[in-house]
């Protein structure tokens, strides 16, 4: 019953009654029944960032790779394993969607042709063809040309200038960039964003991944406001 | 106090004051700062081990890739990574142990040259070049000729056969076998192992991990027991 109330008072927010997708975690993709590629997410900041938009009144389905957290109260989860199930599940739930926000790590590449049985390691080497996955974020953005849609980069090097290419590339509303790789943000509970949009831009500075998603989250209702006025 | 009695008593068990280096977990191989391969290995297995065996006494190190486990309580814990730092850290554990049990699920084959950014997808199609890791039981048995050692193998076809070449070939004590793929055994709680020595085999039924843990640790404190005298 308090939770009740509280997921009641919170309904009231600057977000309330706007639908949320929001992707997050990494995807995997197999190379044989147990053997995959991944990534170094952890899908923290996108759990935090679905906790965020949903005490701000959004309703939020959060479209999960494997990753070991819960779900925030009061948000619908749905896994996925790979790039193509999620792809499949962004395109069906964005639909009624009015905010969708593509912060899972998405294999870029998928094994061309993944093994039935577990491979033998008879050989000294060996090389794994790998095919482009789907572009995700792109791919919504052509399906429906009136959502607003915030992406993220993840990256080691040129970080403006690779998060705005992106921003005007998949004619995203907003982009979020963060410096990854030599312990930075993957599997860390602190973060730092450079948030870009068409005309602004904001530092969001290093503090715990709670924090950055709470100031995201009303920076996402702030553009969002503007957007549709 | 209490758990220091526990403690005290348990270490009057069949493995009192035997040393045992217990391998766990899946290995990661870096792509590039952000991606690896990976297995599906959750680690529970080995680490239901590890508390089994120091419940019959014994004193345990676990080396353990990325897992979510807590260490048993008693069991000294060294993380690793990739199939290379496991090597370096077996070979070292070893060189004062009497029994090795290699149940991680080392990755086979690491990336020959990761990169040291993050790989821009340029291209629809890319591959991989892939190199064998290191054989690290075989490593152990040829550094370590009186060591007991026990090895696992997971298979997806001919479980049997592929187990008992396995046992021959790299001159083990013990192998302990399982089905996996399909959802068999990896990320779950309950496991079936089909058990091989030389002159002797045992099946233990599909159970929770932690019973067939006991029963193993009991079959291998059993059979170091038998080498010994």
């Amino acid at each position: 019953q308090i939770r009740e109330a509280v997921v009641q008072r919170l309904s009231e927010g600057p977000l309330q009654g706007v639908k949320v997708v929001l992707t997050a975690g990494p995807t995997r993709e197999a190379i044989d029944p147990v053997r995959f590629i991944s990534n170094r997410s952890s899908g923290k900041m996108g759990y935090a960032l679905a906790g965020a938009l949903r005490a701000l009144g959004a309703q939020v389905t959060l479209l999960s790779g494997p990753t070991n957290l819960p779900a925030p109260p009061g948000v619908t989860r749905i896994e996925i394993e790979t790039a193509e199930q999620l792809l499949e599940q962004s395109l069906a739930a964005a639909r009624i969607a009015d905010v969708f926000i593509g912060a899972a790590a998405v294999a870029d590449y998928r094994v061309e042709a993944p093994a039935t049985e577990k491979i033998k390691k008879n050989e000294a080497k060996m090389a794994i063809s790998l095919a482009r996955n789907p572009d995700i974020i792109a791919q919504v953005r052509e399906a429906y040309p009136q959502l607003f849609i915030v992406g993220f980069a993840a990256e080691t090097e040129k970080l403006e200038e690779h998060a705005l290419g992106k921003l005007k590339r998949k004619k995203l509303d907003m982009i979020a960039a963060n410096w990854v790789g030599n312990g930075r943000a993957f599997d860390r509970d602190e973060n730092a964003l450079s948030v870009y949009w068409h005309g602004g831009a904001q530092e969001l500075a290093q503090a715990d991944k709670t924090r950055i998603a709470r100031e995201l989250a009303a920076l996402i209702a702030q553009r969002y406001a503007a957007k549709k006025s």
